[in-house]
């Protein structure tokens, strides 16, 4: 993700926050400034609010370590002002792993807030009565910033538990129906069910918290996505590349030059090639490529002078599956298909849709 | 736009009101009532926002109306819970006309106040004191009405009147702009400071009113979709279809059976497909028309069966431009160029992307 500040390292996950995450700390003192809090307070606020992010942090990493007990690493983990998102390679298919590294997350919450309860004098706030409680907590002080601290924790979990998928509670609920019924109708219900609490949340959001409002968009697109691919990835299981890959392909030589290249393009729908000379694969020349060396105005230049050397290959047969993976994870998303060193053609994002939407419609 | 109701015509364009629309009911509804507010109350509530939403399709119709002076039809009004869209077939270049267009809109508002003002007591709030006249204008009623009424309208003068590109302020700013200096770079300027108020909308949102999210959130993208619209445009310009065009495509025989069609797309990268026979086009299968074709399991029957026969076709010296305006508004941008009925080749959305892509990377 673009814009993003690196806070360094935890067990090799990179720990970025997002540039947005300016707007929270600037809405936290607009409130408090609106309120007529003094500049402490204010100050305290804001200490309150990146000490909240850190616990979303190690809430994060509970998932993220988690993980890395079944072999899964974790890229990084990303705070956003709605929260953090850890970015694991993938998520366990095993229901029983899923529901741990699931639940892992507001188990940390719930082991902070017992810490704060053992080590703070955090019962004290909770045998004020009602309106006792409400007085002392109507704004921030060092005296209350545990008791806030822990209040904030215990909603982490309660947020969290609420079954909108892809948050935790909709993790939960889709590793555990998976128990039962087949994984890929498990995610479908999740889904729905996530869908529908979006729209809640963005209802919600307009009446009583616009960060709501972002939380249900969010909620929204991811359960969708998760879903697409969740059925994506089960239409492509137990398939290999030779089935859906391209065969009818322009190669180009290294000597060929950039002019040639755009006249192809332009002739035709390709927009990456395969580099090759005397049946070896010597790079791939992505639309990127080609368009850098325009840039430069080397329209006459050859081929070889702008290719990419250090591409990504595939086997003839590996998973489709597993291939997919790879592909929504790379920005390059074209691929020669080599077997024993010999070019036996190429795939890329577009063509494994082309083949999904074919294989779909055959299931229909 | 899916989930619309159509409300009639008026001059021919169509007015619809999107689905969503009815979730700013419910807020209405639910602001009210949370306020205490009795039935009568939410009742005229509901009314007044029937009635503003009257004066917002007025308002397009401002736009829409003057448009057609110009000779440039409307599509249709569409009713968002943020306000109105005039879907206008394409925005007139020349400033003047511009100019007239965007600010007909507001102008309807004004003389809609203007005649509230002359026919209805509406000077006795004016000459109220602030704290008599907040008092009288606490909740809506039928007395006040037609002064919420009035208010409403001179808001939204005031607000459309905001510099933010493509609200009407920005069209303003953007005409006036291209008074003096190209108008490629006056909508990136427009566009620019758009993106800026956009932002501004949102963060306002988050403290008072989560509408100016939503209204944020769509002047932002506006912003950026219109801008490259019109650099794309500038692009295109006095360019011709055959320069873009592919030649190097594959013609279909009507007898072919899908299943060839599905090895052909499967093996390379084209999806739409022209089909011919004796030098004359007959149809044009689109992927979807294959998908269909599959989905009702006729893998063998002949492709003319399933082809679409009423396509639309492209003249070789069309120009770019105007054709890019046609594809935009097309969801089926795959077209068969012909010259005397024989075919030159084809061109769809992505073949024009990547020649903009080529020709600004020229310009560089």
């Amino acid at each position: 993700m673009k814009g993003t500040l690196d806070l360094g390292r935890v067990s090799g996950i990179k720990v970025q926050i997002h540039w947005t995450f300016i707007f929270l700390i600037a809405w936290v003192v607009f409130l408090e400034v609106s309120r007529g809090s003094d500049m402490p307070t204010v100050m305290l606020s804001i200490v309150f609010v990146l000490v909240i992010f850190g616990c979303v942090v190690l809430h994060e990493l509970g998932h993220a370590l988690t993980a890395k007990r079944f072999g899964i690493s974790t890229r990084k983990i990303t705070l956003l002002p709605i929260g953090g998102v850890a970015s694991l390679e993938r998520m366990p298919e095993k229901p029983k792993q899923e529901l741990l590294v699931a639940v892992a997350g507001p188990v940390v919450n719930i082991v902070i807030a017992i810490l704060l309860y053992m080590v703070f004098p955090i019962h004290r706030f909770l045998n004020l009565e009602p309106e006792a409680l409400q007085e002392s907590l109507s704004a921030i002080t060092p005296q209350n910033f545990v008791f806030y601290l822990f209040a904030a924790n215990v909603m982490l979990v309660v947020f969290n538990a609420i079954p909108a998928f892809p948050m935790d509670g909709g993790r939960i609920l889709r590793a555990i129906l998976s128990m039962t019924i087949d994984r890929v109708q498990a995610t479908r219900i999740a889904a729905a069910l996530g869908q529908l609490m979006a729209v809640v949340f963005f209802f919600f959001g307009l009446f009583y918290n616009p960060l709501l409002i972002l939380i249900g968009i969010f909620v929204y697109f991811g359960a969708q996505g998760e879903n697409v691919m969740v059925q994506h990835l089960a239409l492509l299981r137990g398939h290999k590349v030779n089935e859906a890959m391209m065969t009818n392909i322009t190669v180009l030589h290294p000597d060929q030059s950039i002019r040639e290249v755009v006249n192809i393009v332009l002739s035709g729908t390709e927009i990456h090639f395969v580099v090759s000379e005397d049946q070896e694969v010597l790079g791939v020349l992505y639309q990127s490529d080609f368009i850098d060396a325009m840039k430069g105005k080397n329209t006459d230049a050859p081929v070889k002078n702008f290719m990419t050397t250090d591409f990504e290959k595939v086997g003839l047969n590996e998973d489709l599956a597993d291939f997919y993976r790879k592909v929504r994870a790379n920005r390059k998303n074209f691929f020669p298909v080599l077997e024993n060193n010999h070019l036996m053609g190429a795939i890329d994002f577009n063509n494994i849709n082309e083949y999904m939407l074919i294989r779909s419609s055959l299931d229909y």
